[in-house]
């Protein structure tokens, strides 16, 4: 893993929860992206060579919309970043992690993505990143 | 905030959780390192500029072994480097932030650390850390 790429974290009200990061960061967010295909709404902030993730359901069936009804607002996930996605989900594999995601899909922020599920990695749900710019290999 | 300095991971069993994170990291832990005053044995993972920080509870009364207890294994805070962790917490208090601790504390990794409430931060717990290299102002 080369870096932390970003935390992301399940907030009720993504107005409300930029104002308070603003507070905390001292800059506002970046950067505010929809990814209709999770059923949310993003923002981002920046954070040495890391990013805040505020993530916000725009649909009940949204997973973040399940994590808060279950857990309340709180870190939804870490995502590593990666230069070789599926070089990265093969080796992963071998190694007994369960993947969530065989094929990497297109996620936020212009990155190829893949999850690993929380059971294989002490209850954290864990997200790999590679930039899209970077061809898949 | 500077960056990320690292995510504090709680987990039932450190050797067990410290295989998982040599599989994950690709690398072992550089150091492990036990807090009398907190109850907690921990292990810490580089990465980037960043760390991953097991934590396992050495006692019942430990804030580990409670929240384990209550959510189970997962992610139990987001640690942000600062400069001036007095400055930091003056600012934020007055934004409006719920500081835990109004006098920062000696944490691991040779640290001077404070804690502000999940309920002032969308559900996280959030930790401040300077280096003890650096004076406190």
């Amino acid at each position: 893993m080369k870096k932390i790429e970003h935390i992301g974290i399940a907030v009720a009200n993504l107005d409300e929860a930029n104002k308070t990061y603003t507070s905390l960061m001292g800059a506002p967010p970046y950067k505010t992206e929809e990814v209709t295909s999770e059923g949310v709404i993003t923002s981002f902030f920046a954070c040495g060579e890391s990013k805040i993730e505020l993530l916000q359901a725009t649909t009940k069936e949204s997973a973040i919309a399940k994590f808060i009804e279950k857990r309340g607002e709180g870190i939804h996930h870490i995502a590593y970043g990666v230069t070789d996605i599926n070089g990265e989900l093969k080796r992963l594999k071998n190694e007994g992690f369960k993947i969530l995601n065989e094929t990497p899909k297109k996620g936020a922020d212009n990155k190829w993505v893949a999850f690993l599920h929380p059971k294989s990695a002490n209850g954290v749900l864990i997200e790999l990143c590679q930039d899209r710019k970077i061809p898949l290999k």
